[in-house]
């Protein structure tokens, strides 16, 4: 019986690695460089032989070790992916490569998705099987999760969920190219645009503690949390998209929890709070209470998830 | 090896009732009334008793047969449901009730969403595996197919894509309570709404062939057809509303293809032209290429997608 697993999470600066029991205990976590010249043809190598080294390190065997789980900046369909440009790679079967060098059983996933996964087995969804996970932070990424599975998507794009139109009135293109995303009003950014467009609007005799210069979602939500009304109208409109958007997400998906993560999610239970009051507003009768939690696994999300990837 | 399953697709007037090969030959189909005086209670042994007829009829043992799957008007999960209004039940074992009537398998869902996988099966998504069916009725129902299987939801109410928010200007309420639902702006008599609002708007001198009294979806596409511009209006609109949202979803699910159906959709390929149109416009760019095509089943999805249902 296999006690162990790995989860790793390939980033474009380093790759998280974490030594876990089966049954969710993290027994170890470290991180090693991407190496992503020529075509990052050293990344899987790096991975293979870092683990080689850890199971040497603590006298575990292969037979021991139930796979290896890897999330990736990619559109992971089948433990394939087309492309993952923030790692220089093309086409990649993350599966077979990292298998042949190993030997181990290994699942790739994308990495928001395994983040999402991950959430799910040890984090703010711990004990659901069927979760939405949102990760608001430079952008809007997040996760579907039903009946204890991914949803990858038939492009590998399921759980985009950035990339919903939530806005007619936006002119400047996202990344995705589209106009109008969520992303560009609920990630981090969107937030600071969403302040920049208040002030602007704002009577010149309102007073602020907002300063509108060098503007964050931080300091949005400190001076949210101390009564400021340009914040407050900039939250509500932050709230509004978002808690509408995941309202009709869930008459998709009708999950047992929604989880908000991402550095956005620092503002804690006001988050919560107002992108709750926006959901059950307009949420179909049956969902108006599923509740609407705070991620717990911070950075760690990915190693946990994609461990338990290499568990399905 | 069973070579046969019953599909039994449970409405408010009749039972639609079919014997197919596991194939997904439709041998025969008949309907018998819909009993529902004392809460109910002689449905389900009606449907009981009209299987045994059928198989005693056809010289078909219990032996060939691989089960039974039902489609019902409430949210079920796991076989289950906490009421069906449309049949006077309250809370209702499916699986257990009519298991022990007829000592065969049975499997349960509800009926939008048994429609959909009728879809998938032998429809307009056939071969397909992961699926998006939306029903343009009186109202707006449909049905989440992913990996094959239903999204059920954890109260039910998976695939209640009618109950998206998409308009907060709307100030009568939906059937669910609450404002601004895609059915009431999507669905046939969302389509009615639509045109009356265009007509009231619209300048005097405006000529338009569209007859506002007694309006209808059928009405509004026959004029948008021969190029009525107060017609053109509307279903733009309509298709508006319709494909930002099925981008939104798509961005959830990452279908392989997107079905429309019900009365609406004999409008045809016009329909599938201008939905698509704007889907394509705001979709996240990996899945832009979605098709959108027709249903193919009409009122027999139910029976096929129950059938498909026993063989899950």
């Amino acid at each position: 019986m296999a006690k162990y697993c790995f989860g790793i999470d390939i980033g474009g600066t380093t790759v998280k690695c974490g030594l876990f029991e089966t049954n969710g205990t993290l027994v170890e976590k470290w991180e090693i460089p991407t190496h992503k010249k020529n075509g990052g043809e050293q990344i899987l190598p790096d991975v293979a032989e870092t683990i080689e080294k850890k199971l040497k390190e603590k006298g575990i065997s292969k037979e021991e070790v139930a796979g290896i789980g890897v999330g990736v900046p990619g559109p992971v369909r089948h433990n394939k992916l087309p492309f993952a440009v923030n790692l220089g790679w093309g086409e990649m079967d993350i599966g077979e490569t990292l298998g042949g060098l190993t030997g181990l059983p290994v699942r790739a996933g994308n990495d928001a998705n395994v983040a999402a996964l991950g959430e799910m087995w040890k984090g703010g969804a711990e004990g659901k099987q069927s979760v939405i996970v949102v990760t608001l932070g430079t952008g809007v990424g997040g996760g579907i999760i039903i009946d204890g599975h991914i949803v990858e998507g038939s492009h590998g794009a399921g759980g985009e969920i950035g990339h919903a139109h939530v806005e007619d009135d936006i002119h400047d293109p996202c990344g995705c190219g589209n106009f109008g995303c969520l992303e560009q009003v609920a990630s981090a950014t969107g937030i600071a645009r969403l302040a920049r467009e208040e002030y602007a609007k704002k009577d010149p005799k309102e007073k602020t503690i907002l300063e509108i210069e060098g503007v964050t979602a931080k300091t949005v939500f400190d001076a949210y949390k101390k009564g400021d009304a340009l914040a407050e109208r900039v939250v509500n409109r932050f709230a509004k998209y978002l808690g509408t958007t995941l309202a009709s997400f869930s008459v998709v998906v009708d999950p047992e929890v929604i989880v908000l993560g991402g550095g956005v999610s620092k503002a804690g239970d006001v988050l919560v709070d107002i992108v709750s009051r926006y959901f059950r507003a307009v949420a179909f009768p049956a969902i108006k209470q599923t509740p609407i939690v705070l991620a717990q696994l911070g950075n760690d999300a990915g190693i946990y998830g994609s461990a338990r990837l290499a568990l399905d």
